[in-house]
């Protein structure tokens, strides 16, 4: 492997988890080639992306960005010919679970042809070094906790998870096939938060399905209040278990993973991204009012068919081959996206303050 | 559902099994509009299908047929613009076991991509009647014999098999997804025979993989001695168990279940096509030697990994719902095959001889 890769082309650049790691990747020095079809946010302006505008801001860098599907496969290739890319992170994909279930043949137009397409690009250009977005959601309902990357996977109640799970499948197959291949593949855990400067985070017009936007909302005053789905779940209060990770830790997790596909020719490795703690709803809640002096009205409602009790992540495996760990706790990802929400109530339709500019 | 039904589209209706089940259709009043992109056969000889100018000697009756690969979404939608199309049958895949472990983004493009389109211009034109070609293979190692439609299907160990699995989970979710979708997978066993007139059956130049071929190309003097993979199985006399249909058997059970889409809305039903009876390597040896008359020389090596020892259906939900089952035996499935064998000896490429025409 060579020290001297420099390009790396992240897909799904301008979308939540991608834009902080672009941030990621120009604050360690890699120049970044992003492409977005923009279909999971509100972003879109003039062709261009607010969100990787306000990435050059922070970082004082410039990105090369393309306005690209992966399902148009001869705009790839154009890219992949005038570009040099050294390295590719795969992040761009549809990720509304609810929505995959009422339209499954789009969530795999878009994520698994688009993954063929952006694999059979790169094989041709001979670039082979790729980190790959997947999920936590691979491994079903949990057998045990914490859940180690050696967990069964495949037992997927959703048609999201499913896309995610078979690009799994397919990239373990094409790294048995061909040896050239070497990629990582990072299982998230719980994406929350957002970058310490308030300037990026994820779209709340978006994410509202997520729980801590869904928080934030309460807070906010736009949504009378909370409901939580089971309340009687055996856990120490009641509600259900999530391993929440700081948006920004999990970029790092992405720049780990480039070092160590550098260092070595691993063929395919899988990790997961999380903290390793567990937390439960109304922790998160409690630590959210407490962090933000706000007051989050909730009700206890019954619990939704196909929800998983709880889920954590060993995160040991990536500690020890990656090198990598958290920093920020559940403190910190709550005030970050607070932050974010705050300076930006209409999220990136919001105008940026000249403080910020 | 209506009786109207006149013309049912079929994908790889060059194909070995597409072929069969096309004289079947003619033979039943279907009208057919095969498509084929000759990807696993040698018969494309001007554009034009050897094995479907066959089955039209064969049944006396025309088929309209397109050159097209279901890659070509706009190809695709064009035929289906111009036809008006009741039903599509869907047998166009690649499915050489080895070689889908060579070039799995090959067989993810051709067999997931293909299907993925196809759904979508039928979708779009208003037609939800599918017959899918699905296989045993979904079902992995066998946890208890005969096996049922309710085992559990996933852990696969091939890329072929993978793509057959990832097909039926995307069936499944646009069956539960949207109402009008009424299909029907079968899964086949292991096809083998030919048409009794000896006009149509596998091209033995491309199936060389598989056992009946084999068999049949030591018979014939092609090669000195059959090598079996396994003679110390759990079994009776130590060889593997495979459960064998005549694909004649397979054709009368597409147009069973088309008959089932009829009758009735069903969203989506599964069923195994097998005969339910296990037959062993050596038996079908036996067999193939006493009804043909010739001799087979063979060695028997060490088992080969991943070889599955004993598979074979339990059949029965088809003979309950479809009014289906088999009416040829290993005996049939022999001579058949090798009255195709002898009077073609370099499959489609021998020319006719004018006792056929």
């Amino acid at each position: 492997m060579s020290d001297q890769w420099k390009t790396v082309f992240v897909t799904g650049g301008a979308g939540y988890i991608g834009s902080h790691c672009v941030v990621e990747l120009l604050e360690c020095g890699y120049n970044v080639v992003a492409i977005d079809n923009f279909a999971n946010s509100v972003t879109e302006d003039s062709g261009e992306s607010s969100a990787l505008k306000r990435v050059e801001k922070i970082t004082g860098k410039k990105v090369t960005f393309y306005n690209c599907d992966l399902i148009n496969k001869e705009k790839l290739e154009e890219i992949f010919n005038k570009q040099k890319i050294d390295c590719v992170i795969h992040f761009a994909a549809i990720k509304a679970v609810g929505e995959s279930m009422q339209v499954p043949l789009h969530y795999y137009r878009n994520n698994v042809i688009g993954t063929i397409n952006l694999l059979e690009v790169m094989k041709a250009a001979g670039c082979f070094q790729l980190v790959f977005s997947s999920s936590c959601t691979v491994y079903g309902e949990p057998d045990s906790l914490p859940i180690t990357e050696n967990h069964p996977t495949g037992n997927i109640t959703n048609v999201y998870g499913r896309t995610k799970y078979f690009i799994e499948e397919m990239l373990k197959d094409i790294s048995r096939a061909e040896k050239s291949w070497n990629i990582i593949s990072l299982r998230y855990f719980n994406p929350v938060g957002a970058h310490p400067s308030g300037l990026i985070g994820e779209d709340p017009t978006k994410a509202f399905a997520n729980l801590m936007p869904y928080i934030a909302q309460v807070a906010i005053g736009h949504k009378p209040e909370l409901t939580i789905f089971g309340g009687d779940y055996p856990t120490e209060d009641g509600t259900g278990i999530r391993d929440y990770i700081h948006v920004m830790d999990l970029a790092s997790g992405h720049v780990a993973a480039l070092s160590a596909l550098k260092k070595q020719h691993l063929r395919l490795r899988t990790y997961n991204l999380g903290t390793g703690k567990g937390v439960s709803v109304l922790e998160l809640v409690k630590t959210f009012e407490r962090v933000t002096g706000t007051t989050v009205p909730y009700v206890i409602q019954d619990r939704r068919e196909g929800d998983i009790v709880s889920m954590y992540a060993n995160a040991s495996l990536a500690r020890e081959e990656l090198g990598w760990s958290t920093k920020y706790n559940v403190e910190e990802m709550c005030k970050d996206f607070w932050k974010w929400q705050t300076m930006n109530p209409s999220g990136y339709r919001t105008p940026l303050k000249n403080g910020n500019s």
